[in-house]
């Protein structure tokens, strides 16, 4: 027997409920004996399970659901006119050991927004909720895959290039899932297909807490230079080398390290964060001076012409340490994705539905990426921050954002739809 | 048929194609698939291939070939007299991806000392060669374990403490390669047994190259004190955690790592080595501040009293910074091995059998610890440091000590051991 709409399980829960049972269902698609947290990374069979959970859910409600060739699901619901759609939406990738909200959250409040206009009189336009493919860079190094080939900022020769720990290329990633690298351009969203983007986020910081604010509306989001440095020095005794002879390639490194902290923290910078997250040496081991280092680092800025005369100032920062010490350093760009500036029309909108909703917000600036930054160049954009418990805490397991929060910004999401709805 | 003594192949070669076979002998043993150079870690299978590869060589010769509870192999050959016995020896184990001839140079300098001399007229001591086990520190921390239980400086009880990356135990890498960890106690020498010792060695730096010298005579080697530090910072997103909010336990690190280097070098260190030889991070993302990072330390001296100074010193100052940065830090000294100053009666034999065998010399410090430290607490010992050719690399692929500075350096040894004979 088919179960109807109106039968459906999901229509008789309290939006919590639902919030709670997708928040611990999509927690559950995690790789196994990967340590604390969620594990879900880019163009995984996971992923994929996520993403059929998105499906069934919107396909229950009614909704027409296509994945694209870059692995994004869209479901749509009709409008009273066609032409250009209304979106909303985030990602269900994670990186290792990541929490369970981030990407999540805006996942989810696009299924509870979903759930609830499915019921109501339409809206003029149709509307579209969105799950991005691949937002995590921590997979590849390159973030927001899955809108940058939505945006049409990624050609799919670049895909073949991308490769993880373990070598694989995206392209053969893409593959693995049964996407089409080939056919990745297929994904490309048309600006006339599009009236405007919105992404609920959470805020992975902790001013919305500190500030005891209910809801952020984004008006900018940082650009992000992300470097894959390589050292070489000379593996050595830790005895029988004297301090002055060697070639340190873990002593340079640490010089490098201290160097982007310094440079992101002096006078000349606000809100720039360096960070360098992975480090590897060899031979490793006690009594060997490392040989070989490799590091990644994360440079990040909302000032696009600062974000990359930071990135360069760090590397002629890096080439003299490592010069004066004797290694060798190559040092490649592995991702650069600008800054974004979200248009003044849809934030208007965004903060007058945290009014009608009768919360308290504060127009900030985003330190993460997000699909909204790509999304930016197809549509005028914009986000909603709810807040992150636990210090802002996020990219780890203690990562937490409250249901009641969660819930609350759904509410401003679909005031936020409901008015861009009649804007033009 | 079996091969008599004065038949075998041993001895119709020249010395140098003795030590070249042999040495290549050796180096064929490495794990396979584990990157360049050799890998014969302590107590490994691979380890007691290259015991049995000495046993065989020294049986073949017609000595007394035994192995101890220690994993040791001593090979005797009888004096005119019986009582205590001159040695001579080093070890066969390598660090991972190590050269050719750290150890195993002083094992073969003391195979070919054995075929010359169990052809001539007898020494008035017994002669014994020995190959210790288990110098390196590589694979459970503490150094020299082979030579600690002759010298009793090692309880067996402490062997259940000390583990292998792996979480393997010392006790179970004994019992795996058929040594009795119960009866370690057993390899103990008695001083009553031991007239005196001396080991050649590779130099491991480039004094003796540098100064165009053919033969070191050791005086003092270093001790070490080594340190396993963890710290516990809190991982979070890269873009959402400002600088100043951030408990990045890399950054705590390389602050640690730069403080050792600049402790080491200071004016009140002279010779003193620090270096971080092995560093990793949790979770190990490009977009997750570091939450945790665990690194190993090793504080080597000739100054017993500024080797500790200086590792308290580095402890104060890591948890300084940890302190400051809010990341948590616990300190573990895996090793603490004294510095050996070796007596003045063996180094004159030594020096004046470098002499006699018409070599340049010179009297210098060890900066690497070797089994002779520990041996020197049973009875007088001495060493003999050949060159090392680029730049003194150890412990490294590229280390390397030409096939006519051994074959020199087996001259002295010959002309020391001979001296010592008659010196009391």
């Amino acid at each position: 027997m088919m179960t109807t709409i109106a039968e459906s399980p999901i229509r008789s829960q309290t939006t919590e409920a639902v919030v709670d049972d997708l928040l611990s269902r999509f927690a559950r698609l995690s790789e196994s004996g990967h340590g604390p947290g969620v594990t879900r990374l880019a163009y995984t069979l996971l992923e994929r399970e996520a993403h059929a959970v998105f499906t069934e859910f919107m396909t229950d409600l009614g909704l027409t659901v296509w994945t694209d060739q870059a692995g994004n699901t869209i479901a749509e619901l009709a409008g009273r006119r066609t032409g250009p759609a209304i979106g909303t939406g985030s990602h269900l990738d994670s990186v290792p050991n990541a929490g369970a909200y981030d990407g999540i959250a805006g996942v989810v409040a696009a299924m509870v927004a979903a759930r609830q206009l499915a019921d109501q009189e339409a809206f003029d336009h149709p509307l579209r909720f969105v799950a991005f493919a691949a937002e995590e860079g921590a997979r590849f190094g390159q973030a927001c895959t899955g809108s940058r080939l939505a945006a049409g900022l990624t050609e799919p020769v670049n895909l073949e290039q991308l490769h993880d720990a373990e070598g694989v290329s995206m392209a053969d990633a893409f593959r693995e899932v049964g996407l089409d690298p080939e056919r990745a351009a297929e994904a490309r969203w048309r600006s006339e297909d599009w009236a405007s983007f919105v992404e609920l986020h959470i805020e992975q910081g902790s001013v919305l807490t500190d500030a005891r604010t209910q809801i952020g509306v984004v008006d900018t989001i940082s650009g992000s230079t992300r470097l894959h440095i390589e050292l070489r020095g000379r593996a050595s005794h830790t005895g029988g080398t004297p301090m002055h002879l060697r070639a340190d390639a873990l002593a340079a490194a640490a010089e490098i390290i201290m160097a982007g902290e310094t440079l992101a923290t002096d006078s000349r910078h606000h809100g720039t964060r360096i960070t360098v997250g992975t480090i590897e040496v060899e031979p490793g081991s006690m009594t060997t001076i490392p040989g070989l280092c490799r590091l990644d680092v994360d440079i990040r800025d909302t000032d696009d012409r600062r974000q990359r005369e930071t990135a360069l100032e760090l590397i002629a920062q890096a080439e003299k340490h490592a010069g004066e010490r004797g290694v060798d350093i190559d040092v490649q760009v592995v991702a650069d994705a600008s800054p974004a500036i979200l248009p003044l029309s849809i934030q208007r909108e965004l903060t007058a539905a945290a009014q009608d909703s009768g919360c308290s917000y504060r127009v900030m600036p985003s330190g993460a990426s997000h699909d909204t930054q790509m999304i930016s160049h197809v549509c005028p954009a914009g986000m909603l921050f709810v807040p992150s418990q636990n210090h802002g805490i996020s990219h780890a397991p203690e990562e937490l954002t409250h249901t009641t929060d969660i819930v609350r910004g759904i509410d401003v999401l679909i005031a936020g739809l409901r008015r861009l709805d009649s804007a033009d």
